[in-house]
């Protein structure tokens, strides 16, 4: 008892308190503290996996029935997940979808302040223009539509192309923050050469080059603007992790895609990163404040969240929400793209970080196949 | 019409496709499009007003009928805005409050990511204990308690006291960056004189000294360490805003109060000013991306949000929610506290302005004694 | 004294102490503590002017004798501090220079860690291409080359033309951190059409366009990665000062120039603004962190920098370095162009800034006709 | 040639043209492009090593010969690069040196914006109080002196305590930014208990515990505010290393230590780290941005810098400039506390970082018994 005086409380003196409480448009905070007062955070979002066995058919019916037009503006396929009531978001602060075109189509030009990433899964053919630079795109690179950018989609190609798309929109729409524009023509145009920011800034030793990719996944300073360079290309990112996992013993090589003017992530909301689970390999489980969904790009192998197992190959999508413990294993060897909500956490002083001691007693088993909601 | 192939869909096929994306825990983005991608920010949160000539009894009833304990651990009546969906908050990335002590009281020791801040309406005697640090509070102070920093509030005086809460705990919530400790005592020890960090920051000519306010409302860059300085003082804040107001012409003349190591706002999530209303003055309407909760410390004006005409008077709370168009008068001069998100917002690159060219036509006047949710 | 025993000191076996100290590679810091940590900043440069009416001349008698070649790169006068030692700086963290290019004149491709700005003085006709887009340059406009930026300039008029060339050179060179390169090609191509950046984020209402120029000088929060909006125009300028200067009674009005993604200054080392004084307004003497360049753009007018008059009319340049009080007056109205480096300072926590309550005595005159170092 | 039109100069004609330019002030850049804009960094630091077994006798002599007074402030040996022309700085940006305290004596309260830490090399006794706050330090630990903060050291014990001292007081003069205060008292009051930044923010898992250290040296996002945590023990930075080295094969493991709150680099101007070299281990040679000093603190190895081999042992120290190959190797094992100005160079753009493809050819040796500057 933290106060000097009790005062004998008329039961029904505190009821009459509390209705005209709540008719003034007030709430005693007394009486909810510890929903709002969590010890350690409690995401709406649970970990889930959306299986490509799943996901790819449908896009294929898609590509098939719905053109892509204006006001729809693109054939997306977003990952809802079922802790958020209905929102079709991934995660509390992240938008995971997978997008496609068939051939010779395009998506509409337009602009909007939530950034976006792209990670090329299948197919190819398409670029994707920003702000008059067309990128084009390839499996496994990843390409970056910052908050603001003008940007449209177009296959040159005459086969399907499907990628994962990633957004901060439900941060931004939670900030009160969304603007969205169409751009006057349904395509802008395309200004020189495709490809412009990888000329001028994935260069391998001139001054201006810098680090595109770091080891570990670390989120180096926030920077307001996003990076200058908007594509990285699969071959530089296999390379790099090549070369670390021949280097030692680790059981997961990853390297942070980043800014190449401050060494930041690529988006000031969103970091993305390419781990490598060598052969045989079982990575620690541990927490992390924030968000993130991983895309598996190559082989199969498993995750262990919050003590449930998550079997994964190539295509599956899957989200760690906040604070879930989370581990990785491959017995032949995988690679796994994430995207996270860190920068924002750490410039915010939010970020934790915690690695559990050992493996986690696995208690339950995620079955892809047949879940529902 | 962005595609090359327009296929006659077949509605039932069509139907089946829906069905079956919904089954499979996605979503299609082409129906949601401008629910999501809106033109502007559609907060939830709507304009409101919550006067002190209701919260003020309530609270009063509340210290004689609640006592303040360990668990329910403060005496705090949140705004809680219609828009809301019945969440306590007074905004989207908002919490605001009336907190209240009566004599001899004092509200248990925790800690949490989310950040706060204390500006005081009413009374004396209460210390709020930031991290061993006391710092004595009186009508117009500002205190901080940072997140991550213990904190409690003790009443060391006779009479009542009152002050309005400002956090960021809807944002740290989105953001499911929410943690939270209580102290292992009831309250903790409190180190060395009151108010050091005060003595040791607020100085006026040291080198450490820099700049505790800075004239007109301007974010300075995010610094994701909080402000060392605990409390800033009426007095200076009320000499810097006379300064300000005898120099020149303006109708409103603003201090932001800010760290004193970087210029930035007083915590990496929040910004807080003081603004006074000349003797007749108006402003302009203005419309910003971010919400704001206005707390009326002395005088008695009205502002016109959305059209819509607000009168307030001392003790009375108001927020604007984000990209709402806002202007503020006083015939008798008034001084206004305001606490904002626009350092997270500036940030990540979100943050719009827009003055708007004239004065809003006032279509509807917002009346405080019969409001109903 | 604030030691426990005090022996009694051999003359000699000190002296002894300090030769074997010194031909050790060190130093005893209690010699020289006062030299080191003085009070307040002692910067090296001194205040002074450089008049257009001995400038100008100089540069059109190069103009006729040296011609611009790979390997000089650039037909640059620099404005060299006498306090500086004969290092080629204006100041000793900020570059200052007039450059010039004759009809059909180009200068070569190059890039380099230091980043840098051109504030136009006179002419029409050149144009400066960064990484692709070319800007065209006209009287009154600031355009930015920043740092790891390839850049040329091309004059395609028939007339001379002038113009004012600022960088970050000597902090870069203090972090010992110059990287430069030659771009393989004399000029670099040219893509798409002129002023790309300026169509892409010079906009007026979009979402992407955030604001380019912010009232007052106020240093936004530290971008590492400089704006993408690379030319500021005169007329826009123009109206926001004309505008400021229409509402009220205040003597100086200033605008900084602002990246529209983060509100942060130009560059993450420098910052630039227009202050215009209106016709009769004088400023109040202010010490400030920092050094700063003048240019006048437009007028004519005086300042008192530690109690010294400057007297300066249209093409002059002038410099406050760090701490020195400065204040500005012009009878008929002045616009003069400012860069300073306070980004750096305010980041670092190192920024403070002084208003001195009343006007400088002044105990001398400048005299730009006959100075010499 | 990249000029339209090549006159026949008279030589006499551009003599008399730079005598004119230089006697305006002003300075031919063409004439000295090279000097200024070099393809590289060229520190005017060189590698250095001052051996403990120098160091040492001259700081003991001092103890018995020096008394440590107000004025003088601090016994101190610094470290004088002789690449630097006589400033007594061991590279160009940062400040080295061995401080010493004998028993019972204290060195004077002061403070200053330069920012100083402190890494204790040998002894127990003395505390250093940080605005109000005594930390007890003994070998190995690593102690924040931020700028701005009044400090002063005590040695309450009976023996002679020595410390290196790193500041980056040469980056803050190069700002023009120096200023220093001496307390009113010879030494400021404790305030509470010893060690109270460390009962705040060390601890293991609260909310506001944060990460202290974090594997791999990387800096983390620039905070303009130093760590409130202002000690970081040894016996924490051993256990994170012994960790680190037993998970792999890594021949050097590192740990950065950070600011809790946001997880950036100990001070805004400095990143300090600990690197423990395992029996046998070589890294391999990376040329970085930014200057390093190097504490060798535990075993023995050497290091080679730009083709030159260092040996060292416990106690000596040595600077590696900016952009020059390193690499390190110790047959027995080795632990080097490091610090450098990381965070400045990326916050600015200007970090680079290259990894050479194999070790270095070693051509000379350094002599640390025989050098002479």
């Amino acid at each position: 008892m933290s106060t000097v005086h009790e005062p004998v409380v008329e039961e029904a003196e505190l009821r009459s308190l509390y209705a005209d409480i709540d008719a003034a448009g007030l709430r005693p905070l007394w009486t909810i503290t510890e929903q709002l007062l969590t010890p350690t955070p409690r995401p709406k979002a649970v970990p889930w996996l959306w299986p490509a066995s799943v996901m790819r058919p449908l896009a294929e019916r898609a590509i098939r029935l719905v053109p892509v037009e204006r006001g729809g503006e693109r054939r997306v396929l977003s990952l809802t997940n079922p802790g958020l009531g209905g929102r079709p978001y991934a995660a509390g602060t992240l938008w995971g979808a997978l997008q496609c075109l068939g051939p010779r189509e395009t998506a509409p030009a337009h602009r909007h302040t939530p950034g976006a990433i792209r990670f090329v899964i299948e197919g190819e053919g398409v670029w994707t223009t920003v702000d008059g630079d067309a990128c084009d795109m390839r499996p496994g690179d990843l390409v970056l539509t910052p908050g603001g950018a003008w940007h449209d989609h177009a296959n040159g190609g005459e086969g399907n192309m499907f990628w994962f798309d990633g957004l901060d929109l439900p941060m931004v729409e939670a900030l009160d923050a969304v603007f969205f524009e169409q751009h006057p023509e349904l395509n802008q145009p395309i200004v020189g050469p495709h490809n412009r920011s990888e000329a001028a800034f994935a260069a391998d030793g001139g001054p201006s080059a810098g680090r595109t990719m770091v080891e570990g996944v670390v989120t180096g300073p926030l920077d307001p603007t996003p990076s200058p360079l908007l594509i990285y290309r699969w071959e530089a990112t296999d390379e790099r992790l090549t070369a670390l996992a021949a280097q030692g013993e680790r059981p997961l090589v990853s390297v942070e895609f980043t800014n190449p003017h401050s060494g930041a992530s690529v988006l000031p909301t969103l970091a993305c990163a390419m781990h490598r689970i060598v052969r045989g390999g079982a990575s620690r489980p541990v927490r992390r404040s924030g968000n993130t969904i991983f895309v598996v790009f190559r082989g199969e192998g498993h995750s262990v969240i919050e003590g449930r197992r998550f079997d994964w190959r190539a295509g599956d999508m899957f989200v760690v929400p906040s604070w879930s413990a989370a581990e990785h294993a491959s017995a032949g060897g995988a690679d796994l793209f994430g995207i996270g909500d860190a920068p924002v956490l750490r410039a915010l002083g939010l970020y934790r970080e915690e690695t559990l001691p050992g493996p986690q007693e696995v208690t339950g088993v995620f079955d892809p196949e047949g879940f529902t909601r």
